[in-house]
């Protein structure tokens, strides 16, 4: 059994990235979407184990010591990682694995040297990226708050480069269709295959 | 206007790759197929242009001579190449231009490091292969020659290796889906956008 591919993708908040893989894993057969732990509070409409695995603070910490997490950051108080034990034991079923992180934690998961496929999504504009910030922080935020997550954004979009693909989410269907002909052209990736032989092996094996 | 992409499609003969890039060029927009050039006589039910664009023997030497093809082979007596001119002109109005080669000529494309995309197309199995030059080869050819052909196949997938993805045409359609899927990630690729602050630029330039 192949070992699963591990796709990382990264969005300014405010793009619909969670949106967008949740499509792509129903449509496209043996991929999973591993999802973040943190140690923040649920907010009003998240769901345990959809939007994030929310656990306590003493639980992350000791999660952090036991070396559970392929990556971790400290936001602003909150802990948010990537559980290295979950994304493996999807791909040693064989399945393929979507993160959905920032663009800090998917340089730290580079840094490990560990092969990843990272897709970049990019909103169609930062006009409309401003309006869904806008609405989506409703009264919780002041002005103040909304500048500084937009200045955040642009410092991703700068890290864009440091991704494999950028698509673009000018609609969620056609960006998922974007995306699955990734994942497609991916598994058909020659590196994708381990050995040649193995993969040709396999394939005259079909008839 | 970015240049268009590369693209090298290569399969063991009798495995229908002309057949799926004919179907892939009329299903994606901005794709074209470039034809090879050959001096090899027409044969029955071939078409001029869309086979082959035949050329007289003197007439392929003078192309030679003037530096026209990107690369070009002699098989048994008969000159076959692929113009560099057609392919610049493809790619010059910005469309991703699609060469289906053997492994040869792609060998030789490679060398003169040119960027491309390889694909190479494998038949479900040797069988499935054998049954179709079988069919195919009719009366024309005597079991010796078809022993060669099936020879000449398996060092042709030998070296598919050399390739950036595989592709197994067990479905015509679903074989020209995976090609598609392969285009359209090659066209999100970020070393594939030019600079990345250009390919933002024109994002961003889209609302």
């Amino acid at each position: 059994m192949k070992t699963g591919l591990l796709f990382v993708v990264s969005a300014p908040s405010g793009t619909g990235k969670t949106t967008l893989i949740e499509q792509l894993v129903k449509r496209v057969p043996d991929l999973v979407m591993s999802r973040s732990y943190t140690s923040r509070p649920r907010r009003p409409g998240e769901t345990d184990g959809a939007d994030y695995n929310f656990v306590s603070k003493a639980r992350f910490e000791q999660m952090i010591g036991a070396g559970e997490f392929l990556e971790w950051v400290n936001i602003f108080g909150h802990l948010y990682g990537t559980s290295a034990v979950d994304i493996e034991r999807h791909r040693l079923t064989g399945r393929d694995v979507f993160l959905v992180i920032d663009v800090k934690g998917a340089r730290q998961i580079r840094q490990r040297e560990i092969a990843l496929i990272g897709i970049f999504v990019l909103p169609p504009s930062f006009k409309v990226l401003e309006d869904r910030l806008r609405r989506r922080s409703g009264d919780y935020e002041t002005e103040v708050q909304l500048r500084g997550r937009l200045d955040t954004a642009r410092e991703e979009v700068a890290a864009s480069c440091d991704y494999d693909y950028i698509v673009v989410n000018d609609s969620i269907d056609t960006c998922v269709d974007r995306i699955s002909s990734i994942t497609v052209a991916e598994r058909a990736r020659v590196r994708a295959m381990g050995t040649i032989s193995e993969a040709i092996a396999e394939t005259f094996r079909r008839a």
